[in-house]
C-alpha cells in the first residue's frame, strides 16, 4: 500500500528529509550515546544556533529543550508569574494556558472570543500591572492567527509586562520580531515535521531576570525545569533531564535543511499554498471559511465549516491516501482542518485541492 | 567503522530488535499519526498490557506515560504528598527525589548513607505519619540495590504510608511484588533499550485515591499530569499531551519481544552476566568492588573503584569499540560503571570481561 500523506495539523507529515536523518542517527548511534557527551552537546548547540539563524532570534535569548508545549505552559506560570497574568483566549490551546494559570492559583484574567474569531486586541483593555500577557500566534484548533503588529502595539502600551507567544503551529512561518517578546515556544511535530516528544522554549533576558527575581524572593519556581537550571545546563549544551536526544539531533538536521532552502523561500511557499487552499474553500460548494476576518486566517492551518458531515469528506480523501484533520472537539463532524506545513510541497497541496474540488457532494 | 557496543548505564545499547521496529514504524507511519487516533490508542493499550504481563503488575494499577523519571519525581510529590515524606538517600538519583521534595516545600526527612552503601533499612527509624516513603531499587549512580524484602518489611511496619519505588535501571530485572508498593517508575533508555524520551509511571489504587483526596481538599495536584487527568486519558488509551508516540510504539514491540523470550530467561541471564562481571572485578588487579556488601550489589549496573585513572581504562576499551561508563560526578576518574541490560548478550559480556582482563596496567 502506498504511504498516506498527512495534512493533519500535528502530528503531521514528517519533514521529507527525516527518514534519511534517521538512518544517519542509527549509523552514528545517536540513540545510544550519553546525553551529557560531547556528541550530544554538539547537537544541542547546533540546534540552538540553527534556530537563532532561522528565526532571527537575538543572540542573548536562551533556548531550552523540554518535553512538550504543554509542559512549557506550566513552566512559564511557575517561572514568570507571581500574581497576575492576562490571556487572549480564542481556541482550545490558548484557553488551556489560561486554565493552567487558574489551576496554579494565579489571578488570571482573559480577553475571550468565540472560536473562529480573535478577541479585541486593543491594548487598552489589558489592566495595568500584568506580569505576563499570552497569545497564540496560530490557534491550531480554529485556524485563527494573531497579527504580529497587534503584539507590538501591546508591547508598546505595556512595556513592563512579559509577553509570551505560543508559536506551536506558527514557527518558523510567522516572521516575529523576537526583541518585542519574552517567551516563545513550539513543539516539533507541526511545522518542523518531526516525531512528537520535544518542546522548544525561547526566553528573553528579561524573562530570565524575572525567574531569578521570583526565586530570590523565596517563591517556588519549580525544580529541574526552572529557568535558572535550564540556563545553567543549556550553557553546557545539556538538557536538565535525559531528554529526547534523537529529536534534538533530528531538529539540528531539519533546521540545517531549512537554512539551506532559505526561510524566505519557505515563507513564500507558505503564502502560495495557503492562498491555494483558501481559494479552494471560497469556491467549494460544501465548504465555508470558519475564520470570517481574512486578516486573521492562518497560513499553516486552514479551517473550513462543512455543509455536510465533515467525516464523509475526510473519508473520501482517506480513500485517496490523503489524511486531513477533523474539526477540533465540539467541531468534530462540522469542520475540516488542513495543515500546510513546510514539508508539504506545492504539488501536494495542488493535488489535495484538486481532489477536494472533485468532491461536489457526499 | 564497526558500530560501538554501549555498556553505559543509560542511555545504553538499543535493544537488539529496535532497528527492525523503527523500520516498521516508518512503514506504518507511526510518527505521523494523530496521538489520539485508534492506531495510537492501540499502541498505548498494548504497551500497558505487556508491562503488566511482564512484571506481574496487578490489573487495577494504572500505567501512565510521561516524559522522564525526573518528571515523575515531581508528579509524585505534587500528587501523593501534602506534608511529610521520607526518602532513602544513597546516590545521585535517590538524593534528587529528596531534594525535589524539599524544593516543593514538603517536610521531607531522610535516611542517608555514603555512596556505595545502603542506609539502615530498619523500618523502626521511619517516623510515624509519613505519607510517602521512597527508595531506588537500583541506584544507577552507585550500583547499590535495595533488597525487595526490606521494602516488604517497611510496608508491614508502615501500612498507611504509600511506598514509591524507583525502578529506573532495575525493571524488569528485579522481581518486585507490586501489591506491596503504590508508585513505581522507570525511563526506557535503561533495561528496555529504547531511545530516551519517555518515562513510565505505575500507580496503585491507593495512590490514585490519595491524589483524589488531596484534590478534594482543594490542594493543588498540578495540571495536565495530575493522577486524575492521567487516569482519565489512560482509560481511553491516550496521553495527557502530545507524547512520544514513537517510543510508546517501540516499547510495545520490545515488551512483545521480552514476553516471547520469557521474563524468567531474561532474569536468569541477568544473574549470570552480573556474576561474570562481579567475578572479573574481584580478580582484576586494577579494580575493586565499590559496593562492599554483596547483598546490595546491583545485577544491572556494576560499579568498580579503579586504582588508576579510570579514564585510561575507559579509553582502552573505547579503542576496541566497547563503551563503558565513568564514575558518576565526584567519582569521575575513580570508577568505572558497566551496564548489563537485557539487550547485552552473554557473549557480549564475556567479550567485555576478556577485554577488561587484558588490561593489567595502563
Amino acid at each position: 500500500m502506498p504511504k498516506k500523506i498527512f495534512f493533519t495539523p500535528g502530528p503531521s507529515a514528517l519533514y521529507f528529509t527525516v527518514e534519511e536523518h534517521l538512518k544517519k542517527a542509527l549509523k552514528d548511534q545517536v540513540m545510544e550515546i550519553n546525553h551529557r557527551s560531547k556528541q550530544a552537546e554538539g547537537y544541542f548547540h547546533e540546534t540552538v544556533q540553527n534556530l537563532k539563524a532561522l528565526m532571527n532570534i537575538p543572540e542573548d535569548y536562551g533556548i531550552f529543550f523540554l518535553s512538550s508545549a504543554t509542559e512549557i505552559w506550566e513552566r512559564q506560570i511557575q517561572n514568570l508569574v507571581t500574581e497576575k497574568s492576562f490571556h487572549y483566549c480564542y481556541g482550545a490551546f490558548s484557553n488551556r494556558f489560561y486554565d493552567f494559570a487558574k489551576k496554579w492559583g494565579i489571578n488570571a484574567q482573559q480577553a475571550a472570543s468565540e472560536f473562529g474569531q480573535l478577541p479585541d486586541t486593543n491594548p487598552a483593555i489589558i489592566p495595568a500591572g500584568m506580569e505576563l500577557i499570552t497569545m497564540a500566534i496560530n490557534e491550531t484548533s480554529t485556524g485563527v492567527s494573531f497579527p504580529v503588529e497587534d503584539i507590538y502595539a501591546i508591547r508598546k502600551a505595556h512595556p513592563d509586562a512579559l509577553i509570551a507567544v505560543d508559536g506551536v503551529s506558527g514557527f518558523p512561518i510567522t516572521d516575529l520580531d523576537f526583541t518585542q517578546i519574552d517567551s516563545a515556544y513550539f513543539s516539533v511535530q507541526k511545522c518542523f515535521g518531526l516525531p512528537a516528544g520535544l518542546g522548544v522554549w525561547i526566553v528573553s533576558p528579561r524573562a530570565i531576570e524575572k525567574a531569578k527575581a521570583k526565586a530570590a524572593q523565596g517563591l517556588p519556581i519549580g525544580t529541574y525545569n526552572s529557568i535558572p537550571n535550564l540556563l545553567k545546563n543549556a550553557e553546557k549544551g545539556q538538557t536538565t533531564f535525559t531528554a529526547n536526544v534523537l529529536n534534538i539531533f533530528l531538529l539540528s538536521k531539519v533546521t540545517d535543511d531549512m537554512l539551506e532552502k532559505g526561510i524566505d523561500v519557505i515563507r513564500r511557499e507558505a503564502n502560495y499554498k495557503a492562498a491555494l487552499l483558501q481559494h479552494m474553500v471560497e469556491e467549494h460548494p460544501l465548504l465555508d471559511h470558519f475564520v470570517e476576518n481574512k486578516a486573521h486566517r492562518s497560513k499553516t492551518v486552514v479551517v473550513a465549516n462543512t455543509s455536510v458531515d465533515s467525516t464523509a469528506i475526510i473519508n473520501k480523501m482517506a480513500e485517496k491516501g490523503l489524511v486531513i484533520g477533523n474539526g477540533y472537539s465540539a467541531y468534530k463532524g462540522k469542520q475540516i482542518r488542513i495543515a500546510t506545513f513546510p514539508t508539504h510541497s506545492k504539488e501536494q497541496i495542488e493535488l489535495l485541492v484538486d481532489m477536494l474540488n472533485d468532491v461536489r457532494s457526499v
